[in-house]
Formats: structure tokens, C-alpha cells, sequence
């Protein structure tokens, strides 16, 4: 016996960063495991790595999990659904209805798919950055079509909860919206903003602070990648960027003429505005509980933050967030440490008294 | 004698966060500073923080400090100039451009007159929030006039030294076409998409992930305070904002046909071209290096992530960043550490042999 709740063989087709997890993960509960690439020399570094052992002609899976890039996958899912007639099929690509469309479109056995999507994983890797708890405390969205009987449903979700993620049930077109809205529209929102640096001058990315660089992190992603799974999401993407284009129209407008009646309301809206969508984001365990901030002054050497946080710990605070800013041209950083608001004072307290200094201290 | 370079008494007109925080700054070298606030609630509370002391008829500073806000600041200046003849005076807002021109037009002498702007303090605070330190670390952009002699220049420099920020010099349309590229835009662009999440599902909010939470996070700034920023750098905020308009303009026209020859390829540049942007970000100590990055599961109770600061103390290798991520319904975080691409497979292996579990490793 073993630890999952998944019974019988499971295929990972694809071994690239979500496969080779997918692979590691099950392999760690017991499960036999038979991966598949297009690839020889990466399916041969995914078994070399742990992730699964190769296919033999009497396998008969329960489950394909097909993990190949998103241009793609409709395609191997009817190739899997006829290679394998007994087993469920399922995919993690980041978009669900175009990939339900293809898999219809080659006239496949629907019956048998049920899409799904990890909400982990970064846009870099392959099988050498597969881990085994990549999908640890993560949402897995499962796209079930109308009808689909709950026990099919119910072996994606054992697939889910065996990799320690958390089943969330949608059809794939609220997906498809949800994923528009909350990381597909930031993608090309971010792309763009960083496109901008390219003309700017040396002086002026020197004075570029936290917020440049919190709002374009994700610029650098793989932009092959994003342009399969924007354009497979192209409906839904679109329709939030128009929604978008008309805000800044909005915000061009009132900044070309600001001394206009009513200008200053209109643009005061629309940044209020953002506050209110910021306030909607959920926070660390799922609430939307607000924090406050305390700012740490932290020489640069080794073992600096750590002492700092080992006397967090013995006073006894639990930081709820942690973050380092940097200081152009000087060798100190500022820690960031959001805490519960009953707690600020007297953390700020303990540690002016332990000769820490605060740099700011704030709501 | 004191530690400043200051020499005689200094004036600071408006103790909000940054001219309480000047004052305390210069107060900590022994510096006489006097403050003055059109509130008498925020002087008296200035002044029972320790910034500096009340204004006498005998007061004859050599240089006078404006924080008011962004609107009122040219006529604070013109009103300082008048009344201290003798005075040098400087400002700290935001935009220096318009301040410029206001002073201009209020008939002032423009020859006592240098623009200054520190990239410090957020957009919250007051008296209370301020700090002695609170620019130590940071660029603070002095905009002097041309031929403005450098005796002048010198004296905002040595205020600025003394606070502990970097001086750097621009001219005044130099400084509001740099912030807005690398703060003013940012900060439009924000909130504009945090705005979009107002109308999101609950559902659809449920899979927010660190890339969202970063490019909003600077949109819940104060939203009064950011119409006068903007509002008073208009010209310059709008242009980057026409370029990104026209670059949002042809990703939405692509992904509004994205089967159409060559709609992929426009797609992939415009992404790429925001990663050739952010990797023009400065980093850390003011260069361009870049960091391998580690992911380490960390249990979420107190002391943990201190635990594992302090054994990669005793492993010897230095953080260059560090980051928490929140993993949704799930009491554990994960901490991003980067590190000099050479450390990176030692620390990797010595943490893993600590027992520590890695969730991801990357460049």
C-alpha cells in the first residue's frame, strides 16, 4: 500500500517543470508513474531525476496528466484519450476553454477529459527545477464539463490533494476570465511598463525604487510561453485590456488638460479606484486581513537579518510578511516586517531597546 | 561644534513626514532647526517630537526647507524668499519643473532659489511617521537653475550629506521626466489595473499569486496626493503614457486576431522588450548583477524563517534579496533568497542537509 489516494497507474506526459513535479510528487506517495516526452533526452534526464520510469506496452493508466506547452496540448490530450481508452485525461495548461475546444475539434472522446490548472510554477525550469512539493498550498483549478459524473471529477481532485494543492471547481470559461483578470492582464500590463525603460536614461533608472521594481518583476518571464498562452486566452484578455484602455484613456484625458473643471475628481477616482481593487486581493492565509509595517535598518554582512529575526522570534512576534529594500549606493537594507496592528508597538519598542533602528513605522 | 555640515540655523516650513523627518535629521548633528506648520496642531506636535524648535522674530536661517504639499509649495517659497532675504531655500516635493515655474511667476529671487526632491518616505505618515533616518541610503535629486553658482548648489548638497542621501544633479525637466518613468507612470499604471479587480469574482480573486500582488501593491497609495504629483507633471506623464498607450494599442489589436500572420511575433517582441526593460533596473548596490534565486519552505510560526536566516549565516553566504510568498489556505511561506550565482549550489546542498526543504531552484 501507499500514501495517495490516487489508485493505478498515472501517465505525465510532458517532463518539463509541471510534468517532472507532477512525476516527483506521486512517486513520493508510492504511485507507479510512467512519463512520456516528445523528447528523448529530456524524458531520459525526467526518469534519471526521479520523476517517473518509461512507458512499456502493457501499461493501462488511470490517469494522463498531460503537461506539454499550451500550443500543443489539445492535440496530445486526443492522441492520449485514443492510446488509452480506459483511462481520464487530464491537462495543466493555463487556459481551459480553447484547449476543450481542440480536444472537441478532433473529435475525441470528451467523456473522458476533465481540464485542470496548478496555479504554481514560474515561467522558467524544465525537469531540473521539478519538485516534488511545487504545488504545495496552491490552488488547482478543475474545469469539469456539464454533466461529468462526480466520481471522474473526484480521481482529478485525489491528483490535486495527493500533490498537496488546493481543488477549486470552475467551468473553464470562469477559468479562463478569473486568470485573465488576475494574471494574464498583469502579464502584458507589466511587459508594457517595462517596455518603457528601454528609451529611459541611466540618471533616470538610478533613482528607480521599490514600486518600479515590485510593478515590472514579472516582465522578465519567458515570452514565448506567454505569447501561446495570451494567445489561447486572447478572448477573455482582450476583453479586461479594453476595460483597461478605457481608464487610461480616461487618466491621458484629465492629465491633458488638469486644470480643466472636474479633472482633478476624475483622476482622484481613478486612483482611488485602485485602492479598492488592491483591498480585494485576498492575504497570506486566505483573509483579507491589513497589516502594519515596521522598516528595519539592516547592515549588509551575513547573519545581520538573521539576528534580527531570531529576536523577533524571542519577543515573540510573528511577522506575517517580510520584505528587503534596497538602498542605491549603500551597503544596508531595510526590512520590511508587516505584523498584526496589536502587535507593533511593542515590537517597535523591543527592539529600539535591542538597539535596532526603525526606519519608518506606519499603518 | 556639531557632526553637521551644515552651517547656522535651518528652517523647515510644513512637518509632515519628510520636513519632521529633515528636522529630526538635523537635530541628531546639533543642528538649530526651526519649524513652522500653517497648522498649529501639527507644529506643536513637531516640535513635542523633538523636529525643531519655534520660529523668533530674531530667526535668521540660512536655509530654508519647504515640504508643504505639491500645490501650495511655489507660494511657500515665494512667501519664504520675502521673508528671509538672506536664505537660501529649497523644497522637497515631487515635481520640480512647475515648482519652478510657480516661483517664477510669483515674481520671487529665482537666484536664492535650488529645487530638490528626496526618493524617500511613502505616501503615508505625518509628523508621527517621521524619522531621523528616514533618507539615509536614498538618492535625493537637486535641480539647480543654470549658472546657479556652486557655493549655492552646495549648501543643499551638504544638507543632503548630512540626512545621508546621495546627491545626484539633474536639471529640473531632467528630474520630472525621469519620475515619471520610474515612479509617476508606475504609479498610474497600478492603479489602473488594481482598479480592474473591483468588478472580479470572489472565485476569480481566490487565485491572485505574488506576481499580482506585486504589481498593485504601490496602487494603495493616497490617491489626494498623487493627483497633485501628477497634476503638476502632467506634460511629462502624459508622454509615457501616449508611448504605452500605443504599445497597448497593438497588443490588444494583436490579440484581437491572433491567428493573423505575424500577430505572434508582434506579441512575443512587445514581451521581450519588458524584460530587455527590467533588466535596466539597477539592483542591490547600484548595479546591474544578477542573482540566483533559492526557494525555501519555511513553517509559519515564529522563529522559522529566523532559524533558517541564521543557519545561512553559519553556512557563510550572503542574501542579496529576499522574499516571502504566501501560499493561499496553507500555514507556510516560502522565502526567496537570492545569492551570487556561485553560491547558489553550495548553499542549496548544505540546506538540504541542514533539512531544510528547497521548493524550487532557478536562475
Amino acid at each position: 500500500m501507499n500514501g495517495s489516494r490516487m489508485i493505478g497507474q498515472v501517465r505525465v506526459v510532458g517532463t518539463g517543470l509541471l510534468g517532472a513535479s507532477v512525476g516527483l510528487g506521486l512517486r513520493a506517495l508510492g504511485v507507479d508513474v510512467i512519463v512520456h516526452d516528445s523528447s528523448p533526452a529530456n524524458l531520459s534526464l525526467a526518469i534519471d531525476y526521479g520523476a517517473g520510469r518509461a512507458a512499456r506496452d502493457t501499461d493501462n493508466p488511470r490517469l494522463v496528466v498531460v503537461c506539454v506547452p499550451p500550443d500543443v496540448t489539445a492535440r496530445v490530450i486526443a492522441d492520449e484519450l485514443v492510446a488509452f481508452p480506459d483511462a481520464l485525461v487530464t491537462d495543466v495548461s493555463s487556459v481551459k476553454a480553447a484547449v476543450l475546444t481542440g480536444v472537441r475539434a478532433a473529435g475525441a472522446d470528451l467523456g473522458r477529459y476533465v481540464g485542470s490548472h496548478p496555479l504554481a510554477g514560474r515561467e522558467r525550469g524544465g525537469p531540473i527545477s521539478a519538485r516534488a512539493d511545487l504545488f504545495l498550498g496552491r490552488p488547482w483549478v478543475i474545469t469539469p464539463q456539464e454533466g461529468m459524473p462526480a466520481a471522474q471529477v473526484g480521481v482529478i481532485e485525489d491528483l490535486v490533494l495527493d500533490l498537496g494543492a488546493v481543488p477549486v471547481i470552475m467551468t473553464a470559461e470562469q477559468h479562463d476570465t478569473s486568470v485573465a483578470l488576475v494574471s494574464h492582464v498583469p502579464q502584458v500590463i507589466a511587459s508594457l511598463l517595462a517596455r518603457r525603460l528601454i528609451g529611459g536614461s541611466e540618471s533616470a533608472l538610478s533613482l528607480s525604487g521599490q514600486g518600479l521594481r515590485d510593478t515590472t518583476r514579472i516582465a522578465s518571464s519567458d515570452a514565448e510561453l506567454w505569447v501561446q498562452i495570451l494567445g489561447a486566452n486572447a478572448a477573455a484578455v482582450t476583453a479586461v485590456l479594453r476595460e483597461y484602455r478605457a481608464d487610461l484613456d480616461r487618466a491621458i484625458d484629465t492629465l491633458g488638460a488638469p486644470e480643466l473643471p472636474g479633472a482633478r475628481r476624475a483622476l482622484a477616482e481613478l486612483l482611488a479606484g485602485g485602492s479598492t481593487g488592491v483591498s480585494r486581493i485576498p492575504g497570506k492565509h486566505g483573509q483579507d486581513r491589513r497589516f502594519n509595517q515596521i522598516v528595519v535598518m539592516v547592515d549588509d554582512r551575513p547573519g545581520e537579518l538573521a539576528r534580527l529575526l531570531t529576536e523577533i522570534g524571542h519577543i515573540g512576534v510573528n511577522m506575517e510578511d517580510l520584505r528587503l529594500e534596497h538602498s542605491p549606493g549603500q551597503q544596508i537594507g531595510l526590512a520590511e516586517i508587516s505584523v498584526v496592528p496589536d502587535a507593533e508597538a511593542g515590537l517597535v519598542a523591543d527592539l529600539e531597546a535591542r538597539g535596532w533602528r526603525i526606519a519608518q513605522v506606519g499603518a
